[in-house]
């Protein structure tokens, strides 16, 4: 059983506003996410420790990650995030890279870069196993971990930090043509993993930059403080970066057309972007020697999925400005359970209930597993743990209170459009079953049986 | 199903050894491990890629560590691996800091280190919403995540790496007994975890060292090219590291005893540390204002977990000069599937049993769900391959072969002691499930059930 008292959730009551302190532009979400204990400063701009409420949120965005690759044959790898300068060099980034690359020297005074992206890692490293033969292709390998970009302004928190959790892939095809099946592949995995998330996203035709490439898609999650501009023709539905549009076009702000069917007519959005798609070509195959047999140069893409952003994105598009609103997807917990205060006149009866009903619901409900948390702080009202429940945005709140005493106990369910009903125990059960059946994805539920199966063998190891 | 040809296993025929291509000295485990394309090195000394099969042994050893510390109601959090050197200013550590320590600027000119362990952080965030009260302790904090240690001379793999992968726990007590409690239970959890995975350890008196605190344990893997010099009395058993024995003696290498009843009869092992254990006091939280109610600093443990250092320590440990052994707790694979050779005369009839087998074993034995790996490579003689798999280390080998041909199909069952069975499709199943009862632990088993279970989600939304 998880009890709120022992998660380690420190709240903030105004005016100890952290991220202010640190003088970092703030957002609706940054400031709920530190106030209410998700996220928290440290002493360096741009630097964010993630509390267990973060962690285990972005537990159940890296498992859905995770099994949407693993149906794309996609393998799990972990490269270094000290990458030589050379590596770099040969493949010219080096030279055009700004002040966004943070650098460092060992001791022996060699060159490193703390690698934003790794292209040139993994060309490298199949580079060295090359050539690979068609057997061994297509190759899909990705790696989930910490990158670095040193921002000149760090700003909403998670959204825009320069040390951040990011899932990359790189693949590996034969020619072109197998590449563009490869990278059509990949984007409906991902166009799997939004829906599987549940915000409404927006996919647009993107900029190479200076990753390279042919073709580009970003994804999106709408939002006021978003920094990219995307663009949708009224009339063919195109979708683009405005950014891209400019680049084509080499046009002005003020004059932009569709770059399909020429209309004027664009619907401008703001969006963050939390997932990017290149088809690379030969580019960095070529500058590293990465082959296949027949010395002809691998084809590549790469993939990147923003997680650590993508969470503070999906709060921002969802929240309100006194409330975090979740998918229920990655909510660290769906269902809050709600005791009396010590003391009252029900406290002797509904309290005893609690155990037995966080039991009867995880039983009867495989699904929650792992996913109720109880609100133990006893020494505060019902109505008031019942507004935190709210700020804090647990979709599914159940009150165990006056009306638990009756002869029939009733709890009280409520949800977050302030729907309230009061229900016996096994309408309870079948009311709640019938909402999480509306849930989208529940992909911890095996996640936390990971740990609990596991303690089982622990256990009879330990007493053997 | 999972095939060998699918996982991304870079074999090297030798002389093209890049381990010795680095000039970093190497070790048998390392050797092997680079050989049969479970990591690499890099083009920098020092760092290493894990390939698919090195991060899902991984996988493995994470989620031991995962549960146990689950049931010490542990939180796992993540901290920034970037730290400002102020911080190790006010712990008056940078002063004392070797050239093993990271050290980068931005492009401020503001100075960090990477982090190699991070009392400092997790101080200075508990200082920030000090002071605790009794409710909040104990406090038990840990994360999985890079570090960094700039060693002179790095070698035998990633035993001993410049970036490796640690497991580092954080504990908070109200006062010092009670920060002892909280020092046995994760010392008891320790000792658990290392029953987990199976390998004999050695536990010693450990020296404090540059963290400082007044207690602490280290935890050994004994190997011949362990560095550290272990001393277990021949009268008490007490054993301690060598270097804490001097420390406290101040006497010469020729001239030790025991420090618990002065027997001067020692008996010296070679060890790798893997874990070690610190109960540290007040130091931090008096430097870094870490407080309790009524202003008193904060007792303070910290706990470390190399787990990539203890995945090349293990198999060090286990392997010989030409074959890798691994604990069964953390193999790839459990049980290799061989059929025969492409165009054999028994290709037709035994070739079509391998994905029946296969599927009745995980539906018959769900511990190995997911764990089965099928050698596809048909192109090589089931002999070759037969060697490959032992040399890989592979507990349990089935080969599908002639005799699979026979009226009612037997099939071979090898194990690692080569001790040969034929058996008919009953008989390996229930032979199988006896075997990995002696397994001691499988924690994998819904490690990728997680990621089914989604995948099962995931496609009813998508079809949705």
């Amino acid at each position: 059983m998880k009890y709120i008292s022992k998660i380690f959730q420190p709240l903030i009551v105004s005016p100890r506003n952290v991220a202010s302190k640190s003088h970092e532009i703030s957002s609706n979400s940054q400031r709920l996410m530190v106030d209410l204990g998700i996220v928290r400063s440290t002493s360096s701009t741009g630097l964010f420790a993630l509390l267990p409420l973060g962690v285990r949120s972005l537990d159940k965005l890296t498992a859905i990650v995770h099994a949407k690759l693993n149906s794309l044959d996609a393998l799990q790898i972990s490269l270094p995030t000290l990458v030589s300068e050379d590596l770099w060099i040969k493949s010219q980034r080096l030279q055009v890279a700004g002040p966004e690359v943070m650098r460092m020297k060992d001791r022996q005074d060699r060159r490193y870069i703390l690698s934003p992206t790794h292209e040139e890692s993994i060309t490298d490293l199949i580079a060295s196993v090359s050539p690979l033969s068609a057997r061994q292709l297509p190759l899909r390998l990705y790696q989930i971990g910490n990158k670095y970009r040193d921002e000149m302004r760090p700003r909403y928190g998670i959204i825009r930090s320069r040390e951040f959790l990011m899932k990359d892939m790189y693949t590996f095809d034969v020619d072109k043509n197998l590449s563009m099946k490869t990278y059509e592949a990949v984007n409906e995995a991902y166009e799997q993993i939004f829906s599987a998330i549940g915000i409404d996203y927006m996919k647009v035709e993107g900029c190479t930059g200076t990753i390279g490439g042919t073709i580009s898609h970003e994804y999106h999650y709408p939002a006021s403080i978003g920094e990219d501009q995307l663009l949708e023709c009224s009339s063919c539905n195109h979708r683009v970066s405005q950014e891209q549009l400019l680049s084509l076009n080499e046009i002005t702000e003020d004059n932009l057309s569709c770059s399909k069917c020429g209309d004027k007519n664009l619907k401008k959005t703001s969006g963050i972007e939390v997932g990017h798609t290149f088809l690379l070509g030969t580019k960095y195959s070529t500058a590293l020697q990465a082959f296949t047999i027949g010395s002809t140069p691998l084809h590549m893409g790469c993939y990147g999925l923003g997680l650590s952003r993508l969470l503070g994105a999906a709060l921002e598009n969802l929240s309100t400005e006194t409330e975090l609103r979740w998918p229920t997807s990655i909510v660290p917990f769906t269902v809050c359970i709600i005791g009396p205060k010590n003391g009252s006149k029900e406290d002797k009866t509904a309290t005893p209930l609690i155990e037995d009903l966080y039991s009867t619901l995880t039983k009867s409900l495989p699904v929650l597993h792992d996913d109720i948390i109880i609100d133990d702080r006893s020494h505060l009202t019902i109505g008031k743990r019942v507004l935190e429940a709210r700020r804090f945005g647990y979709p599914y709140i159940v009150v165990v209170g006056q009306k638990a005493c009756q002869e029939i106990p009733q709890y009280e369910l409520l949800d977050l459009k302030a729907e309230t009903s009061y229900l016996d125990k096994s309408e309870l059960i079948s009311k709640i079953h019938d909402l999480t059946k509306t849930l989208r994805t529940f992909p911890n539920q095996n996640y936390m049986d990971t740990y609990s199966v596991s303690s089982d063998v622990l256990t009879e190891n330990s007493l053997k």
